[in-house]
Formats: structure tokens, sequence, C-alpha cells
């Protein structure tokens, strides 16, 4: 039995850039070369990058693909097997892998399984492939999949069958809370039911709402993990096959995060792509004293730098000189530029030209929005003004029952927190205190009591249930897909819960209007939940 | 042979709302029998609705659906053929039509071809068919399709050899510029060639941003139309069938519509039923003395009605007399409720608060924009104070290339001419005044060169090229997905041709956070064209 090396390369694509990941993909091709690599694997469709939603359907497609081809035929001496679009003579489109050495095409192999649910859409750009790729080299007999492939039990043991050794999984498989750990574990049952070794490479990075984490891995045959890679981050992994003992060597791996450390790399890997690939400075935001604006800045430092973060606190009448206060102390604490801009003498004109509108009509959340449409505004102008990002503070509990003003708090480019339940950011905010030997966020931001400041001594709790009761709630109607009957079933106050619930339906056009976020969930915003906005169905059963 | 009568209703549900369809279908199945009518067809899932999207997921969908059926057991002595969602014991999901009569179902066909692209996505919701159903009633033989499948000509082929007489089609075929004719001719030609009576069953009414026209038909198997039914309208349509001719009787059909009164009734229809469902009492809209909201007035009042109607002009220094005078005018025309709001005092009070943090920095669009956000948080004040929706006024030439504000001029919850380029925008201006006595709007709006007015002497052209040269660009790019080399070698200028398609990648983010509105081309954004916002894709080939 030969021994030999294979590179995995955990690779951060910038989508729709065929280009340039072609360039990149040939200079790790020839690092791991040069690391004596036989064989180096890449993610799906890493030409191209996932998703590349409707640029899959641009004519010019399978002419860049094919520049994409001579670029990498450039290296020698290596196997490469890298996703790319196939394009075939009879028009048909598929989500492909190849196998090429010293640039010539060994094998394409088609995906078979195309996922269509959730944030998938494959069925609208792909055709499924029909046939296994198996192949010989070093002695070695390996096969190939792509992603979805793996998860279906008869597609692996099609593969296993053919005497397959090591099965080449090439994958842009998306992160949420807990996905890096299962995937591992039922990859390393799967790889000892089926008597087959799992050379697992995942895309890293953050595309639009989409994180992938990497967290690429080497399992054996036995079930055991040889090697994991590190999430979030572009890596060239290596593993030997030792071919005495028949197995990928057992290295240390990169240790597996606990839950609220993966949370917060995940939104600070996603934050730091979004700004970076979409071109801007630096990012700007309404620092309100409150917990969501603290741990979007914390993550944002944590992303870019602090030397490229700027913060505004915008106080009104309403602003208690607690929020001015830690909202400063965070601020310095960070080191980012801040600055202070008083919003009232903006809210009362506004207030002078409306009321000859409104008469006599009595105050209500008119006059709210006023406020934080005033603080949108100020936002916008300072980041048309210096071109920075503004990053957008609410969170998913908030975004859930509209508890948010469309044009106002919810202005931005990218929403840090738009899928983070607010339970979630006290534990995130804890966390990221907990590294750092003092706290980056002042203790009282998270012990106070949570408050919008539009109104006098007001609390979200004037509106709102308690936290934990409406994230549980939140979690069962959204996450869980339950019905209201079921939800009031298992325990909760019925009106409390009929009300969340429509607020949840009727605030989906505020929702669609708000700027992407990265997800975590299982059940993210937009992408993965198409609710239309004019919709007649009856919460109850 | 037997003489019999079909009733075709064409329906407009609402989505979702599977209780008050199911009463609706049960009254049109009445009256269609009390007007002696032996068969009624319903359109494609009409129990729900189409597109029903993610509540096609919701696990209490059988249920429902299961209460659906016994409602519709009530009717007697009648045929009745509908779209429903069919969920199988071994867990399948179909896309389905019913033969029902006196509580019985007859025969159950599921939908074989599952549109999945453009605006579709049925492959998320649906399992295909693979069965074709056939039945005989009245001595005729019948078939049933849904949709896609008399688009293939295989499924139609397959039904033809069953020896049926007449396809049963239901549908929810969406609006597009040209489609209804479009439709109806090929249906006739492939009636002819098939030797096949159509009966054409189309949904009908606006669901956020799909337009279904309705106009159904019956069609004879040597390609003439019996009867078409009305575009735009809910209609209960007749035909009969005359046992000796072996043929539907030829009666007078609604009239096919010219371009212009089409897409203009399909605005209105679109208009009206957003706010109806959406149930806002009435729409609020800035009106700028421009052509964009003049023409988004008129749709509106013809939609709801003038006392519905709210608009108020919003003058800058930049505001030429002339605005102010053609908006007054209109709205006095129009009959609707107006009102004068300044800006200034705001839109100083805002740069004083932003002079601080500029510094030196030189006048730009910033400015520009903080009288658009102005604009945005009073309107949206005013409907937050008194419920009216608003309405925005942009028009696809300008969303394609960011000529407008996020936060500003893009506010609002509906925006009526999102894909309408501008140039068609004048000719249906010019259509309006056409068909009352007195122009609606004034002539002035149509003629006068269009600005945005957030400059002294500023017209639209001093950053765009003239819209008979944006739109044709735009379309080539937008709709017929052509590469910038290509539109360059139909003799466009080079220079003005990248900048267009720079325009237009760049600006996906701020499309993202607009508001919906009526599809009417054949590539609409958002639903119909998925462009990722990080998008590293270089125009060129």
């Amino acid at each position: 039995m030969k021994s030999f090396k294979i590179a995995l390369a955990q690779f951060s694509p910038h989508i729709g850039n065929i280009e340039a990941n072609a360039e990149k993909m040939q200079q790790l091709a020839n690092e791991a070369k040069a690391q004596k690599s036989d064989l180096i694997i890449f993610p799906e469709l890493a030409t191209i990058g996932y998703p590349a939603e409707d640029l899959l359907l641009r004519p010019s497609l399978s002419k860049r693909t094919q520049l994409a081809f001579e670029q990498l035929s450039q290296v020698k001496d290596i196997v490469m097997v890298f996703g790319f679009v196939n394009q075939t003579e009879d028009g048909q489109r598929y989500n492909s892998a190849a196998v090429m050495k010293d640039g010539k095409i060994l094998g394409i192999y088609n995906k078979q399984n195309l996922p269509n649910y959730g944030v998938f859409d494959e069925k609208r750009y792909f055709n499924e492939g029909h046939q296994h790729l198996v192949f010989e080299y070093l002695g070695h007999k390996f096969g190939v999949l792509i992603c979805e492939d793996i998860w279906s039990l008869n597609t692996v043991q099609q593969l296993a069958q053919l005497n397959v050794e090591t099965a080449l999984v090439l994958n842009a498989s998306p992160y949420e809370v807990g996905k890096p750990q299962h995937r591992v574990e039922t990859m390393s049952a799967l790889a000892k039911q089926m008597n087959l070794n799992l050379v697992y490479a995942n895309q890293v990075g953050g595309q639009d709402d989409l994180i992938f984490d990497g967290t690429s891995f080497v399992i054996n045959k036995d079930g055991a993990v040889a090697v994991q890679a590190p999430s979030f981050k572009e890596t060239l992994l290596y593993s030997d096959y030792i071919g005495e003992q028949q197995s990928y060597q057992v290295t240390e791996s990169s240790p597996t995060l606990e839950t609220m450390a993966e949370i917060y790399q995940a939104l600070v890997m996603a934050t730091r792509d979004y700004v970076h690939r979409s071109g801007f400075p630096g990012v700007i935001l309404g620092l309100s004293g409150g917990i969501d604006s603290a741990l979007t800045l914390a993550i944002a430092v944590d992303a870019i730098g602090a030397d490229k973060v700027q913060a505004v606190m915008m106080p009104y009448t309403y602003t208690s000189q607690i929020s001015v206060e830690d909202a400063a102390a965070q601020a310095k604490n960070m080191g980012i530029t801040f600055g202070i801009a008083e919003i009232n003498p903006i809210v009362n004109s506004f207030m002078q030209t409306l009321y000859p509108f409104f008469g006599n009509a009595p105050a209500d959340a008119t006059e709210e929005n006023l406020q934080a449409r005033t603080r949108g505004t100020l936002l916008m102008g300072l980041s048309n003004k210096f071109g920075n990002l503004v990053l957008s503070t609410g969170n998913k509990s908030e975004l859930s029952v509209g508890y948010c003003t469309l044009y106002g708090d919810m202005v931005g480019g990218f929403a840090v927190l738009k899928d983070v339940y607010k339970t979630i950011v006290f534990e995130l905010a804890k966390y990221r205190n907990s590294i750092s030997e003092t706290p980056v966020i002042p203790e009282r931001v998270i012990t106070r009591p949570p408050s919008a400041e539009l109104r006098p001594d007001q609390t979200d709790q004037d509106s709102l249930p308690a936290y934990d009761v409406l994230d549980a709630i939140l979690y069962a109607y959204i996450e869980e897909d339950m019905s209201q009957d079921d939800i009031i079933a298992k325990g909760f106050d019925a009106d409390v819960v009929k009300k969340v619930i429509r607020l949840v339906d009727f605030n989906e056009y505020k929702r669609r209007q708000g700027s992407i976020g990265p997800r975590i969930s299982s059940r993210a915003f937009s992408r993965e939940r198409r609710y239309p906005i004019i919709n007649g169905w009856k919460a109850g059963l």
C-alpha cells in the first residue's frame, strides 16, 4: 500500500469572480504541491462560489468557466478535484466536480442530489447527474460526491459498493448553530457504517446572508476524525494517508468551539467579509447605550479593527444620562471614533411641519418613529459623506414582532444581529466580555432593563412579554413551524401567543425592506422563510 | 351528441385564506348551477391561491384543505373541477385538481410539469405527478391539465391520444405585457394541432408583486376562440357546448386590449388589490410635479377612488414654481386631498446638526439625499398617524441605475411603477389623458424635461443618458440578458453602456430594500432576477 498526502482547500471564493477564484485556486494548488501533496480538493462550485444565484444563468458563464480551466491547466504534478458549473453541449447545466491533472481532465462528476428546500434553490439552476465517478490514483480508489450527495444514504451506499476507499466530498454547506459538530458526528457514523474514508472540504466565508464555516475534515472508515480544520478561517489543511496502516494519520485538530464562541466568530467573519467585499472603507453605527448596538459595535471592531469603526450617539429628550455615559464609555474602551449628535432640533422641526396636518390627533407611535427616522437619516448622511457602511443593530426578536422602525433603526446595509434572538444577544455580550481582560461592554448595559427610550420611562416589556417568553414563542412558531394552538398547549398564555403570532404575520412587509444579515439559525427570515406579504392564513390550528 | 354548459370561474383567491376561498367557490358553483351549468372549473390551487409560498409548508395545511373539501361537498348537481394541494399519506405534496360531484371525489390529477424558473418555485413545494386523468360526463370525454402542463407538447400529446375531446386547464398564469394575447394565440394553434377543445380558466387579481390577468377562454379544436373573458376582472364566464355541432358556441368576447390600456389596467388592479387586501383605508403619496408621481396618483385614484387618496407636495429651495402649480392642478383635477409641506426648516436643521461632522467636505449627493429622506420621513409620519399606505413613485429606469434615494423617495409599501421603464411611463401618462374628456395629468408634466429638482437647474440627463437610450440598454441587459460587449456591439456608446451596467450591478443593495411593486415585464427585479449583493462578476463578455 502506498502512502500519499491530500490537501483540503478550505477556500473563500469571491462569488461570481471566476477569474480571481481560478487564480487563487492555482496558487493554493501550487502551495499544496510545494508541501508535497499528491491531491488537492476544493469546495463545491469553487470556480464561481456558492451561491451564485442568477449569475448562473448568464450566457457567458461557460466561456468564463473555460478560461478558468485554462488557468488551472497550468498546474502540474498534482491532482486537483474542484467544483465548477458544467454546461454540456445539449444545453444542460450541472453542479459538477472535475478531476484534473497536468491540464488533462481525468473525469467529471455531476451532483446527483440537488437540494431545493430551506436556503437552497439548486433545481432552479441545475440538472441532476445519474452516474458515479470513481478513479484510481496512487493505488487507491477514490470516489467523488458533492455536498447533498453525502446526506443521501442511497447515493453513498452505491458509491461504497464500487469498492471505493475514500470519498472526496466537495461542499458548500451553510453554517447554523451547532452545525459544525453535527456534521462531524453524522459523517463519523456514516464513515463507519459504509466502511469508507471521508475527505470533506467545505467553503468558508460570508456571502450576503449566508455563512460558510469551513470546518473541513478527514474521517477514517473506523469513524475516527483524522484531522479537522478550524471554523471561520481560510486554511489549507493537510492529511497523510499511511499506506501501512491503511488509514489517514490522526493528528491534532482545531478544537471544537463552545456555542457562544461559535456564534460570535460566525458573526465576526460574516461582518468582515461583507464589509471588505462590498468595498466599504469602514462602518458606522448608532450607539444607543443599549445592548444590541453595544454588541454590534464589539463585533464590528473585532471584524475590521477599531480604526475603521465610527459610532454616533444621538440622544433625544427621553435618552437617559446612563445611556450617554455607557455609550461613551464603550466607545472609549474600544478606541473607536465617537461623536454625539442631539436630535431635538430636527425632531422638533418635523413636529412643527406636521402639526398642521395632525390637528388634534393624540400622540402615538408616529412621534416615536420620527425620533428613529431622524437618527436613521443622520447615519445615512454620515455614511453618504464619508463612505462608511451603516450597520443596523436590531435583533431577531424585534424584527419578528416589528418592534423596530422602518427607515429608522432598520436603516443600514448589514444587520449583524438580524438572526440572533435577544436572549442570545445577552449571552453573546457576556461571552465577549469574558474573553478580554477588561469587559468591552459596560456591565450596566447588560444588566439594566432593555428600553427603546422613545417615551419617558419606557421599557421593552411595556409592549412585549419578557424576552425569555417571547423568544420561546418565536422559536416555536418560526423555527419549529408550530401552530398557535400547539404553542398555547405547551403552556404559554393564550393571549400572549396570539399577540406574538399576529405581530409576526403582520410585520412581513417590514422585514421585506430590512437589510440582509447573517443567518445563524435553522430558519432565518428572507431566503429561508418565504412568506407572502398579502397573507390571509389565519392563525389557529 | 349531448349539449352542455360549462362555467369558468375567473376567481381572485385571498392567498392563504382557505376558509374564505372555499366559501366563495361554493357561492360561485351555486351561481353557475342556477345558470344551468353542468360543470364549473376553477383556477390552479384555487383553495389556497397562487403563489402561497412557504404557507404550503405549514403543518396544518392538509387539515385546512380537508375543511375546504367539506365546505365544497355541500354543492350539489354540478361537477366542480378545482385546484388544491394534495398531501398524500406517504408525505408527498402535489399541485392537484379534484373532480367533485355531490360531495364525491370522482378523480384527482397531479400536475406533471412543475415550473421552477423565472418567478416560479414549484419544485420547492411539490412532487411531480405521472398520470393523466380522463373522465366521461354527459357523453363527453374530458381530460385535466394544470398550467405548465399545457405548455409541454409531450404532456398534451399524451392526453390527446387518450381520445379526450376537451382539456380542462386550471391556471395561475402571471401577467406580463402582451401575455394575454400570446396565450390565446399559442393555445389556438395548439388546439388545432391536437384536435382538442381547450377550456382555460385563469386566476385573476394582484398578489404582492404578481399580477394575474385572468383572460380565461374556451377554444374549439379548429382553433377558433369560442369565448374569452375580460382581463383584470373577476368573472363567471359561460360557454355552451352544442352537441349537434360538436363544438363550443362562438359568442361575443371581451375585446383584446391595446398595449397601454392593458398595462394601465394591470397596474390599477394590482394597486387596488394590494391596498384592499393589506387592509389600509387609503393611500398617501408625495406629489412632486413630475411625471412619475403624477401617473402614480392617476392610477391610485382609478384603483381606489379619489376620496381615499391623499397627496402632499413637499417643496424645497430647488423646487420650481411650475412643479408646485402642476401638482396642485392635478390634485384639484382629480379631487383628492392635497397639502403642501415646505421642507426647508427640517433640511436646514439636519444640515446644522451634521455640519460639525462634515467639516469642510464639499457638498455632494449627501445633501440631495437629505431632501429626499426628509420627504420620506414626512410621508411616513402622515402614514403612521392616519393609517394610509405610502405609495412610492419611482420607475424601473431609476431603480435599475439607483437614481433614487434609499429611505427617501424609495419609502413606501407598494411601488406602482417599479417594473415600468420611464419611456413607458410617458406613454401611460398620455394614454391616461386620452381616455378622459379633460386630461387628468397636466400637459406640462409630460412635456417638460424630467428633473429630480435636488440641485439648481438639475435635469435627469445631467447624470443619465437620454431615457430612450437608457431604457434600450437596460432592456438589453436585464430582460435580454445580453453582455456588455454584445450591447456595445449593437452600436451604443461604449462608455455609456459600461456606466449603465456598472450602476445596475452596484445598486442591487438598494433594490433589495425597496418595496414590492407589480410585475409587468418578462424580467422584474426581486423574485425573478435573483442576484447576489456581494457580486464579483465582471461586466464584459
